[in-house]
């Protein structure tokens, strides 16, 4: 790798981002994914390395695969969830991430209900911080491996039709996508009940849609959101019947869309709410490539913080 | 090694397996006993390649013994229990399996209450699989720990007389044992009050006793189940301290039969309950040898699966 | 490192260590001290080396910094908490011992309500021990730490002034570090309410103080407890409220001792009561080395134990 733009400690925010950083993660993660694909998977750039897994807000499917990430590149890995965590009890975030800092661990992977959390934490503390998560705000690895998932299956991301479907007004991954998308040039919509879309969203550079079928008819990437039950989507819609009814994606819906359509969500799926069984087992469907890009991705965000020996 | 009987993708039962398959299995079992003796027990065969355990039944005793066998065999290994797993939660057993094998695990290790659940991962996922358990169905590698056991102390299987001694109806352990047992020679006989036998055990090629002092005179093994309270076992009595004085083995018991027989319980143990404390402590016990046993008989199933490199 | 002071099999109590025992554990700490500041903090004496964490009370401070001290001095470590572990249900902790040493575990980390209970295991268990706290006898690495820290910040144990402020009568912590530092030749103050010192403390060979001001004006060292809500520290005294105005260090009452007493705390902190901000933030305060010196006591027990090769 010729020459790599990275100088950041932290990866916080897409918004933040350079075209070229972008450029730069993706990159890597093409080689990487090459590498996992192998049947010996493991790498050597994280050994001695030690990385804390710090989830305050419950997850698996993100946790497993930084876990993964971060063992493949031969890193020490810790893992905290907030229930189980005394360090956070009686403690503030301060006072963990302090402490953290103290263990000689080198980065630390948040997620957080609050948005803004990890940014401060990368503030407070010398171990590189990676945003996982925080409150309605941001989740940066989700849109690089969403953007890395288009790029791999289209050959770029400029000019390309990219909508949206679900509950925009609570989700990160959209926002973080939205971010992403613009700035690499396609061009985003966003299609929701009025409900679920936030005030002057059209400021962020995207198009709003209410009607899925418009929305979708020009579309070369379909990415619908995950109903979040355990959030506050359901205040939003009178039933999930009903959701399911206007903005699911069946057989029928999507052939109003181009057989070369890509659909894509960031899971884990709610067969026959966001998306039929059929939708999502089908040709078209590249959810479970992006599973494996979130590895490559992961990796390669991972390599970038403290991978790379003594560069700055 | 010279030739290895092996070409299985999956350890779903004992009543798939030839006998040759079993005898590779406790063969190669037998080196890896040597090597789990020594002062540095790790080899490198799973270096690169990633385990994950997935237990949707609770349990530290087996999933533990797993952990350590994949470890030591140099395996990266993730552990996801059904109550921290939001994989499970919202989606379904198939597509919780397509995305272990998306992030590229090499192996999983399932255990389920529902009988048949790891032969249906088998069937959609390239990883290969291990039944630690499935409902009454199968445990085949507490099967194969016991083989293990007693072909160690006694020399052989073939003609051995082996009394098993619980709740049958209710145990995939005895399910198995039946299966390996029969199959590589030995005499089964089955003691139980009848609530605790299955219809037509016999057809299985057992023996049936209802009177414990009967069964164990010329066993050359009694192998004593668990009481399980927490499954349905507890119905299938007038009380606890009934089946002990009934069917619990303690000295006096013992005596009638030879001093060579071996006692084995899978564990954990209920001092008083299955067994007295003198018994399960006692010379003829090797039930702390079956728990040596089952990481060497671990270790040997995760190599034959996963750990020969480009061999199939 | 010349000749080693150390012939145990394991670590239970500081009451136990002769002076060179503990001089050798603190000998070794400062290498490791050195090498945990590196990019690269992984060193090969556990390798093929098992530990488990037995945690039968909720902790994570500790846990982790035991499971980094084992990880990377590149033992494979398991990690068993009460709540999840159905190892210690149904059987006593010694059937769990004698489990985990037929799983060739090389050494258990063991924290247990009950006093005495790491010791029990090590008189059953061939695997060495380390009594990570039982009750309110002992937590001897915590002692460790502190007189490792005491050291290196001022270049001795001899002769100085050591306070510890705050509930005695509850911790483990303070009696650890009363017999190691009067053993180390300090002269050791104890400072609390009369209802939170054990009746007799001064047979111990410490001097009592019920006054905060009196206690701290020549110490060289102030160490505060943490007021144990979840233990009964709350019982004796009228509220919070009143410990912290009496008992709780800010920077008005500092004043009073010497700019150069150095702080500490044995985490996490409660800020406002036992100190205040303040102070715990400020020059004086080495309550972060403590953390970082944690790790390389640990690392310096798990070596001398278990990292020696054939060594007896």
């Amino acid at each position: 790798m010729s020459e790599i733009n990275w100088n950041r400690k932290d990866l916080i925010s897409i918004k933040d981002l350079t075209v070229p950083e972008i450029q730069t993660i993706l990159d890597i993660a093409t080689s990487y994914k090459e590498l996992i694909q192998r049947p010996i998977k493991k790498v050597p750039p994280l050994r001695g390395k030690t990385v804390a897994l710090l989830f305050c807000e419950p997850s698996t499917r993100t946790r497993i695969s930084f876990e993964l990430s971060a063992k493949r590149l031969s890193a020490d890995v810790i893992s905290m969830s907030s229930d189980s965590s005394s360090l956070t009890k009686g403690e503030s975030l301060i006072d963990t991430a302090k402490n953290l800092e103290s263990l000689k661990i080198d980065l630390i992977v948040v997620r957080h209900k609050f948005a803004g959390a990890p940014e401060l934490l990368s503030k407070k503390t010398k171990a590189a911080i990676i945003n996982a998560g925080d409150g309605y705000h941001e989740h940066p690895t989700q849109a690089l491996l969403d953007m890395f998932t288009i790029r791999e299956k289209k050959g770029t991301l400029k000019g390309l039709n990219v909508t949206i479907v679900g509950d925009i007004l609570h989700s990160r991954v959209a926002r973080s996508n939205i971010w992403g998308l613009t700035k690499m040039g396609a061009n985003v919509t966003v299609c929701a009940p009025p409900t679920m879309l936030p005030k002057g969203i059209e400021n962020l550079g995207v198009n709003v849609s209410y009607n899925l079928k418009d929305a979708i008819k020009n579309a070369d990437v379909i990415n619908l959101l995950r109903i979040q039950f355990e959030r506050d989507s359901g205040l939003l819609f009178p039933s999930v019947r009903e959701y399911g009814r206007l903005f699911g994606l069946n057989d029928d819906v999507l052939k109003l869309a181009s057989p070369e359509t890509i659909i894509m969500h960031p899971g884990p799926i709610n067969r026959g709410i966001e998306l039929s069984s059929n939708v999502a087992d089908g040709k078209q469907s590249v959810i479970l490539d992006q599973v494996t890009n979130g590895l490559a991705v992961r990796m390669s965000v991972l390599y970038l913080l403290i991978g790379r020996g003594e560069v700055q």
